[in-house]
């Protein structure tokens, strides 16, 4: 991870000040506010600021079903009821907000998620860090075979060693060449004081995907949850899945109740088609179904096998 | 269905006029273009335009995946699978605009799905018509005791007739009001040289939620899906479950591939908790499981139950 | 403002408790958190929570500017230069969620802001409570004979009275009938054994668009200035102004210097066609310009004359 | 521009077909329509569909308006009335889709418009052409000295050819050792039988920001304009504004009215603060004010008098 000296001192700062709020606040999250959590090899992620907790969803909920059921339900059953059910109005009462150092193609997956608010480092006004994304030797693989997008086995030990090389001297060279371009050293200074220096929104073009970028990123409860449901998933390229797991992580810490419902309706679930309901009936009753009875294509079959193995 | 003259003729005007396009055009969907279909007692829903076909939904797909997979999957299955994964983005590819006559109550619950473009009647400009919805005599229910928020048996034929009657008044009562308070007859003129008249965004609120409205609105088939998954559901309220069903019946028309797997994958479907999922498994092998040892609430054993049965 | 036992209690107790937070903190929001601000004859706005400030808006705009401009600007000059050239991300780091009661045609103008979450009161669960608006007799006025959509002069001293008698009149008969259909008391008790009752979805359809609702509505900073940019505009209807400017000054007390930058490059702004621009330069060049030589329609002429006045 | 066989092909095929409709059609855009725009050294832009005409947006509009108003304004009035104060859910009833190839770094700057559809060609399935942007000569300018984001004067002739150079040989090198990562030559045949080859989706972060990619991109009109009015302005970097005034010259094509309004009351118009509409007062009045006198920010009062000398 790398953290900036200013940025260390100004989390410093941050921590040392509480104020007195009426607002809900929830002490296991304030426990790690503004802190950096280390991720990939120059990344990090820490929650800047809050809003809500898991009586703000039950609250809004509340809202909706008016005085009539009021006393009826438990907070952990009304919460496991909204999720089941797919109501998402009432998560979107709860917000969070999050500063995050990423590499760029990471970024890139990341701003798919279109209902959030992004406020990103601009390579046109700043110079950016001499940092970029070398993936640990444990994760150069070769494609997948049976997934079309995935990484399937570990590459031989010598083919990993010349890709990480490869990856390391070209990525040196276009931070080098992007200075170079600029005329300015790593401090701001001026290089050659006969040149000019390019215009940086045009210098760094010559970065690379793997170079890191910043944002602030804000988002609701509900939102989030969709970010997760896809991003913290086997099928998510392995660099993002890491920042989404340590979103879940931080989530779980904000709001229990409502993560534990995530992992139990959303992340731990399956849904199955019309057929795959019909192929199903017939197993539970006591029929032995396979693949070319069911009804369903392959891939569908295999898949349906999988999620009732827990898988 | 109560269609104006003005509106009549501008039809018949519009599907006299055909041009050549170069787009993407689907006869099926042509062939209803503009005509109202009756819903209610004085609404209606109409196709204005659309863009797209289920073809438009394979294309975007393809961009996705590329040169790589360009001739592996055919339509169809390529369909299946989008829907099956959850992936939103190629169906946001096809869009559809209607014109929808509908009572104020319908379009308070219809206007919840923000991820669409509305353009209604503005009671503040114009005099709304003489029109409120009063429902059918065997929609007169009483209030559900299973589900909260539904109906349940048919009320005594006199206290249906009571209802009926009062609906009726009510609503002429509130529509004569209005008119009295604007001092405007039906077809605008004075009714009393001796007064000013209430403003009409004032005179308005006195009208009951029964009130027919009007609007144009616009969507994509990604959200026209999700407005459908929860409007045309059993538990949605009668009356704007008959809108959702109508336009169930153009999507058909409009792009039959993506209707099926909808039906397939979504309103056919369902979603089983990770703890549901662990029952069902015991129910695959052949134990014998019940509510007391499912490990799940009553509620969600009864969904799951309801789900294998194809309810 | 008619608030409920219930609500009271629910608002003594949360102001009660506070806790330490490291999160930024306003205090003179803190100071009016929960408490209802009363509006219209029934009607309130209390701010639930709120996330961020000033601070968190120069925060991620400087994010974005990186190093290179750290120091450069102060908050107030940085926000005033973010408002004049339409920066809308920073704003959108700061939330704020309300509790409102309003009028129902109010909500129905409200809603149609699509960006902000909502959790309204729903009258299929819940039975509504016996109050509706009615204008204040200053309020009754004729429809605008230059503004097609909004109020005029004030109703004759008879008319009023009328219109006021009707109003009342017309909203006690439609809750009355509503108990009736409903077969329920104000405190839940049914009315006649002998009656099922309607079901609640179907007995709201009667209630009148002046019957009170309410919701939590959740929205960050850039949305709720182009809320108020619109809704706190002489334009809009009294009712929702009403509303409008209560919010606008809540958003004084939460982010001053935002408020203050709102005012000067939002609401006390005029922008000005490219016509207009050539006009205006003629005048500030000394020549004598009016409407038939402005190259201006009549409309756009007055609207400039108007801005230059500061109307 | 480069531009694959297979689309060529695929392009005349789709010119061939043409078809009957009902839909509101628009010529001269059904002139261009698949046909791509050369842009930069190897992008492109071309209509794919698109859904609606400047009438559809009066119609729209007059729906909102009722019968009140149906014949007093003239087509192109209401439309730069519409425009003029800012209404903007007329403009999103019509719709456009776009076919882009583009450098990653534009593409970059293009997403933060989140209201839009997007499918991206993924480099974790395919593998993307040999193709990065290199400036041309007279793009390579020095970073302003007044606007601390853009380009200022251009570099000398030596400064450039070095520049250029290096640009060309790192995005050569880049691609080429992408594809050693991957094995494969350009016709997806692999290199070395020895090797696995490494994953798509890691090779890849090893090109750099001036790589195309390849994009279907949606949007309705109203949004397209909120993207005209940030990418076509001045301030926009080079190489996104090259896109966006092609992307006007189609929106001229397409909604002709809607076009002449948009650049007489958006990208030609000012907007002037409160302050700034004092001084213009006294101006208009006939007094001599500078930037001393005129209680402007020396940056505020430098854009009043461009705006005034009409740049």
């Amino acid at each position: 991870m790398s953290i900036s000296d200013a940025l260390e001192r100004e989390i410093g700062e941050a921590r040392a000040q509480s104020a007195s709020t009426l607002r809900p606040t929830v002490p296991a999250l304030e426990e790690i506010l503004f802190q950096p959590i280390p991720l990939l090899d120059h990344g990090f992620l820490r929650v800047i600021d809050y809003m809500g907790d898991d009586a703000a969803v039950v609250q809004a909920a509340r809202v909706s079903y008016g005085r009539g059921t009021r006393k009826v339900s438990e907070d952990r059953g009304l919460i496991h009821y909204l999720m089941r059910h797919w109501h998402s109005t009432p998560f979107e009462m709860a917000t969070i907000k999050f500063h995050v150092k990423l590499p760029i193609f990471v970024a890139r997956q990341w701003i798919r998620h279109r209902t959030a608010s992004v406020n990103e480092v601009s390579a046109r006004y700043s110079v950016l860090d001499r940092e970029f994304y070398v993936p640990a030797p444990d994760q150069l693989k070769a494609q997948s075979s049976i997934n079309r997008q995935g990484r399937g086995e570990a590459l031989g030990a010598d083919e990993a060693r010349q890709v990480m090389e490869l990856l390391r001297a070209d990525g040196e060279r276009a931070h080098a060449d992007y200075a170079w371009m600029l005329n300015e050293d790593d401090d701001g200074q001026r290089l050659d004081a006969a040149r000019d220096g390019l215009a940086r929104e045009l210098a760094r073009i010559n970065l690379t995907l793997a170079t890191y970028t910043q944002w602030y990123w804000k988002t609701d409860l509900h939102n989030l949850m969709s970010f997760l449901r896809l991003r913290a998933d086997s099928h998510a390229q392995h660099e993002i899945r890491v920042y989404a797991e340590a979103m879940s992580a931080v989530m779980a810490r904000w709001v229990p109740l409502t993560h534990e419902a995530f992992l139990e309706h959303r992340l731990g679930a399956a849904t199955f088609s019309a057929s795959a309901l019909k192929a199903l009936r017939r197993m539970v009753d006591g029929e032995r179904v396979d693949e070319a009875t069911s009804g369903l294509g392959a891939r569908e079959w295999r898949e349906m096998q999988a999620a009732l193995r827990g898988e």
